[in-house]
């Protein structure tokens, strides 16, 4: 047999990680053996930090490396926004676009009665203390065009309409999408959603 | 802008692993953050152990945590039958068909006019030593069933066919196939139908 030890471990830890099995695992490893100094100390030593220093934002739930994360501390945000996203991916993606400079609120699912997910399992409640206790005039609800994904925004839209003004992101066809690659109920919403040129 | 700390940093290394980009790297980074005590820790630990450990059999070329690898270490394997393959995932492919008790000899890739390697920049010489200096019978020649890997084969055969029996892997590794794609049976059962060169 050949030798069980750390490289079979971390094989092992490696195949756990989302987009990689065993033998994508395996390769990786290789990989971070033939490039030990340019790639696994570096990443060795990353992983050590960030499990010393990761945590979420006790305001909005994002992950960031201090008790409140560098967007709810950024003074030149503005507070009047809040963008409510499902998670932190999503909350990235939205920072990649670079074009919303208000406040996130990452909810950390969406509800989903299959999995008995209901509001407290989110950050539902802390939403609504958000929305309360902040000077917020508009809550986007950018949460993905699932099935969950569109409950959970009509059930916090039934929580905040009144409070607050309530958006969502608009649908339609993605920048360089191809109509022969969308799914029907994108072109329909597409459709529906039509603006004269 | 949000905290471009560790974190990121993390994501960067992340991303120059093989199989993963920059989107699969944050999902396994974000991944990582939830389950920081299952698996970010344990992974950062066994990141620095194989940094510390890992090395190249001297002997063989496989990867192991000692100078001679454990399957060169084990006296229980036959000392007759060598088995030439490309890289150690190779090697490591062999393993797990379970079929193969012999010992064997990493090559570190394949000969290619292309890329400028020839025989000094894979382990043939150490091949060519091994089989004037063990008690070897037999080279299995498991090298994958492309041109390259064929090229390959045909040099070391030219260069060992008056001192040893020459085998290479049976029909049944599919054209243009790897091994390391393989299903354990169908190396198994070319292992099993191997045939003299
Ligand atoms: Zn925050
Ligand atoms: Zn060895």
């Amino acid at each position: 047999m050949r030798d069980r030890t750390e490289i079979d471990t971390l094989i092992d830890l490696m195949a756990r990680l989302p987009g990689l099995g065993p033998r994508s695992a395996r390769r990786a490893v290789l990989h971070l053996i033939r490039k030990r100094a340019l790639l696994l100390t570096p990443l060795a030593d990353a992983m050590t930090a960030v499990a010393a220093s990761a945590r979420e934002c006790v305001n909005c739930g994002n992950v960031g490396t201090a008790d409140v994360c560098a967007i709810c501390a950024d003074e030149t945000r503005s507070n009047g926004l809040l963008c409510v996203v499902e998670d932190v991916a999503d909350l990235w993606a939205m920072e990649r676009s670079n074009v919303f400079k208000g406040r996130y609120h990452v909810l950390g699912g969406t509800l989903s009665a299959l999995d008995s997910i209901g509001p407290d399992e989110l950050r539902i409640p802390q939403l609504v203390r958000r929305v309360e206790d902040e000077a917020i005039s508009e809550v986007i609800l950018a949460l993905n065009a699932t099935v969950d994904g569109q409950t959970t925004a009509h059930y916090i839209a039934d929580q905040l309409e009144t409070r607050v003004a309530l958006t969502s992101l608009a649908q339609g066809v993605p920048i360089g999408g191809e109509l022969d690659y969308l799914d029907d109920g994108t072109i329909t919403a597409a459709l529906n959603a039509r603006r004269r040129i």
